[in-house]
């Protein structure tokens, strides 16, 4: 089976079947990640612009790990030293950088929509490495990639995400991604922090709880969003440790939740905010794993998208 | 025919062979860029120091593309993140960047004749990525190519310059590789943005022309400036608006230009003060084949300099 | 021999013999950056982060050409553009690198004792960069392949080190090399620049002088200290002037030295100020071979550190 989209934006659009792609072409590339030569030729010649207009660690990393170990030239951008300064348009800027013939646009951006707007532009590829509140595909890949190495499948699997879930692009992809997928997804946040309607998001929606308590003991997982004050332009809550103390996912409020039950968190932590340091740090967490499923993810969202089917040659 | 300068600093000081090498030699890069593998070996091991000392998005990742699609190796310098910080000088940055063994080293600096000067005490070769308000050799380069691709050649054509000709490096190295190429050389703008005996610029010297539409009148190709509002440090004309109603290029005005008559522009645009949207996207625009020409005339730049010879092995 | 060692943290951990093989695989490095093609594939598929957490340029620069001639995979991280802004710590920063299957971080931190903090939770090699006030091993390293280069040998020679030793990690981490390669040393600055029991530091201690007449009047070799305004809280002297009145060297102070001493400075410069024009481009510097020397260094310390053994094979 070939991958047969141009861009990535969203899980919103994949089907159950595409998202099992990605999937199963991420688990045969981990293992390149582990050689002691971490290459292969797959992308060679091919060039891939990284277009950041939002800080980012993690991602960018990631991003340009999966490049370079695909053999693809990169070139990174962000945003302080760019002629963004200069007042030039999104789509100019876009569509320049695709004149020099790119063939893959890695874009973060802080509005909602960037990078569909693009997408509809430029023959070259885009790939969503997250746009305002609206997605964040690759890192919902990667949350799903974890659970399935886990569980074999995400079939009938009840996943709570807990958190800021307004403003939070990881919260929307997964709600997407998992629901297509077949699990059942139940969000938990202050009511300040949880949009109306967001019980019809996702293939046939999700729970809602307000109740931290209620909301994780049934979870076969629980993921922890990051609370994002950054982002906030005003105080959703009264004061970080109150927060903590009705929403922080501590050791003792994990014991509410079942036994097998895996802690997930897309980083950076805020430690002793939404996630005490005893579960940051405990046995259930699966945090690195995930960071390490992250390159993987992205090697195959890379690959599949430049057109790539996965044969012996290319992983050698 | 080889090249044999160590440096290329500005068009001031190519002769007419010199440039269409390196046009020649660009129009034969092109198409690398549009293969599925888009890399020759041709400075596998070379290394090339990109120092920008201002902001810069297009120039810098398209002279970053030709290192790669050359598979140089390349490191990238920008001011905000340096030492220059800590009050070094300029030689000494670029003596220890040399002693570091750099082959080529791409600078864009504020100061009209950083590059030459720093020319004369390194070993390593310089390309000038805009010096100041001095010259910006590629940017003129990559915009002769777009011309001579379209018309064959440059003789006996004419080119209006418009816009902010003192502060612009564009309009200096256009100046000096168009006249040297045979081509008529028409500079108009706003009598406080037109530099005294700029008559005497180029090979034979230019026409200045204060009505736009006499300006444009016969003109076979115009270049319009970006009115770099950043660069100025008092206000040159009263408002936006009104530059663009006196010396803004929207179709009104173009249709007193002859018909066939080619729209260029070295970005980023602003849309709407010294270009309307309409002719921004319109027929007559060539401004994003400006930018595709860009990486193969950087390539070539980069190739000669290194000592290159096009050879048949280069190219595959 | 082999370096068994994950990290290079110090000079003060080494063994003399420690510190002879990586000097001793640096000399046989060296000539690679004078070669046509400056590449070997001794790393090639290693990934290597480098983690600056302070700006730099030389020290940047000079290890990702190092990196890049050893044909690794390179990933910069600077503070300015990444997560750090969103508070996470440093160990779940360096974690989270880690977990993407980074082999090397190299890492520069204005905090004493981060890199011996991460390397113990890391399995990825960490080499220090330079942290805080504590050591910058590759930048003594170097300084002493540039002795070594001219004398054969360190044993027996005497150096002086002059400036601002409390504040300077490249004071420490020549102190600990050198006297363990058997060379002796003097430090002279300021008595406020002259940490308390500084006659203990290095194996077997090292003398103090606070004239600096007589601190040079034996010396083989003198290393100039670079005064960093930047990392002083308060003044510790009244003026730069003054500075360069009673510690800076001139030539004229120069003539109290013997006739072959050697002149090194870590750089980047502050002319005027610790080390005057004439001296610094006069006959006596070897500033601009240090340099050099630099990538040799470190290209050594990346190969050993990784598991190498030299190997005709890998040299060519």
């Amino acid at each position: 089976m070939q991958f047969n989209r141009k861009d990535l934006i969203g899980l919103e659009e994949l089907t159950a079947e595409e998202i099992t792609l990605i999937l199963d072409t991420a688990d045969s590339f981990k293992e390149i990640s582990e050689r002691p030569i971490k290459k292969v030729p797959a992308l060679r010649g091919k060039t891939i612009v990284n277009l950041f207009f939002e800080p980012s660690t993690r991602t960018r990393i990631s991003f340009e790990l999966a490049e370079k170990r695909l053999s693809a030239d990169t070139v990174n951008f962000s945003n302080s030293t760019s002629s963004v300064l200069k007042g030039e348009t999104l789509r100019d800027t876009a569509e320049n950088i695709e004149a020099m013939k790119i063939d893959i646009v890695v874009m973060r951006h802080s509005s909602s929509g960037a990078c569909r707007f693009l997408s509809e532009f430029l023959d070259a590829s885009i790939i969503n490495a997250g746009d305002g509140q609206h997605e964040h595909p690759t890192q919902a890949l990667l949350d799903m990639l974890t659970l399935r190495q886990r569980w074999g499948t995400l079939e009938g699997k009840k996943v709570t995400i807990i958190g800021d879930i307004m403003h939070s692009r990881v919260a929307r992809s997964n709600i997407w991604g998992l629901t297509k997928m077949g699990a059942e997804v139940t969000v938990c946040g202050p009511s300040t922090m949880v949009p109306v309607e967001v019980e019809k998001l996702g293939e046939g929606g999700v729970r809602v709880a307000h109740d931290l308590r209620k909301a994780i003991a049934e979870a076969d997982a629980i993921n922890i969003l990051r609370i994002q004050l950054e982002r906030q332009k005003v105080r959703l809550f009264p004061s970080l440790l109150e927060y903590f103390e009705v929403f922080g996912i501590s050791s003792n409020v994990l014991e509410e939740a079942p036994e097998n039950c895996i802690v997930m968190h897309p980083g950076p932590m805020n430690r002793g905010v939404e996630i005490s340091q005893e579960v940051a740090d405990g046995d259930r967490a699966v945090i690195l794993e995930q960071v390490t499923n992250g390159v993987a993810v992205r090697m195959a969202a890379l690959f599949l998208i430049a057109g790539g089917k996965i044969e012996e040659s290319e992983l050698s």
